[in-house]
């Protein structure tokens, strides 16, 4: 018997938001049609994964009935991001992926855009491959590229960072390192942050970075009321009304100049 | 008059190879339909945007005659990829948006891909904030990312480094690098190479990354024959055959363990 294949399935961009954006705006139609065909997933959150299965039903019917498709939830990861990383002491995941050596393609679905970027997803792709599976990946948005293409900075060197420190010395001096190194480098740096912190965020941001850094945000991306915006930290500090509000996911971006 | 925005368009990830997959396999429907109704094009190469323009035709009928669509090329970038930075020297490219200024959105595309990232068009949408435009991407494939999910390394932290250098013993150290620097931040990174120096520069990945590196192919991603394959360095150089072949395009990520 051929094994299942783990399908990594794109998700919208639009979880936690007041906005629910049709699928096919953002999902080509081979991977809604591929979605409505798997019968098994492991995901971050089941309930969020069958609100998406939902959406996905209306557009083309689910081949079996909703709750006869298993969905089973990765362990949460420890801080720090550890278990991505492999450290010991990360659970052993390959029982979540013995449905494939059953025949079963298991799809693996984030809460947002591709899985296994920027979430806890890698680890059961390490133990796909691990195993020998076949990792098949479906086209669909990242926040973070489509962030970077519209910010004009540079596409050709860059560096996704994830989460600042939340304290604010210790942020602060997380900025001006980043800075130095994307002057260094000639590296746009990439960051994100929770909804509610993003105005925090981008204050130490405009604070921080050289007046001549050129800093990006992009905010509802794929979204309806999407705003990319991108000036150098002179003039961010010179407008005001910078503020983003704490209801929209961000990708923040920066190149020094 | 409303002014028209920059509405970054991605490509299909096939160019150059022997496979022509079906737009809804790698394009979200409203990205095709929204394509079909754009009349202004800023792109690498005329050519290659008259044949998407004809696939997407094919899906949803143009809203112009091909022959009445303007498609204007990017100047060439020099070299080291200095346009993409705004070094002095860089061609003024507002001309090409004055038909934003009239009214008419505007849609920028690559060869493969998002538009902006890992090549020329980046220059565009910086000048595009620079005239206060609103710059709107839209959801697509990007190959890079594509080949982060796929390859279970760290998606949490991860930079792309473009090329790297064809000289073999300039290239090992660059790799040598890279190497220590993944280790020192725990940091994937992810090269992309010229379909003919796939295997040159696979076998300098193998020779010169340390053995408990994870290193990962990505090999003709959202195609029939896709290939994404993680093994630790060890592992590949105990196994024959690792060959990508000069055809498809490939990216290249690893991790020190």
């Amino acid at each position: 018997m051929t094994p299942g294949k783990l399908v990594l399935v794109p998700n919208t961009l639009d979880l936690g938001t007041d906005c629910e954006v049709d699928l096919r705006e953002v999902l080509p139609q081979a991977v809604i049609d591929r979605a409505a065909r798997l019968g098994h997933w492991v995901c971050e959150n089941a309930k969020t994964t069958r609100a998406l299965l939902k959406r996905v039903d209306r557009l083309t019917p689910l081949a079996l009935p909703l709750q006869q498709i298993q969905i089973t939830e990765l362990p949460r990861p420890p801080k720090g991001g550890a278990a991505v990383r492999g450290a010991a002491g990360t659970p052993d995941l390959k029982p979540l992926l013995a449905p494939a050596l059953a025949g079963h393609d298991i799809g693996l679905l984030s809460e947002a855009g591709l899985p296994a970027v920027a979430d806890p997803g890698a680890a059961l792709v390490q133990a796909a491959h691990a195993m020998g599976l076949t990792v098949e990946p479906l086209a669909g948005p990242s926040s973070l590229l489509l962030a970077l293409a519209a910010s004009g900075l540079n596409g050709q060197s860059f560096a996704f960072v994830g989460y600042l420190p939340v304290e604010a010395s210790t942020r602060a001096a997380r900025i001006r390192e980043l800075d130095t190194l994307s002057r260094r480098l000639g590296q746009s740096q990439i960051a994100i942050e929770t909804p509610y912190r993003n105005d925090a965020l981008l204050g130490a941001l405009i604070e921080h970075l050289q007046p001549s850094t050129r800093l990006s945000i992009a905010s509802g991306l794929t979204l309806p009321n999407c705003r990319c915006e991108t000036r150098s930290v002179q003039q961010w500090r010179a407008q005001p009304g910078a503020a983003l509000g704490g209801r929209l996911p961000a990708v923040f971006s920066w190149l020094a100049g």
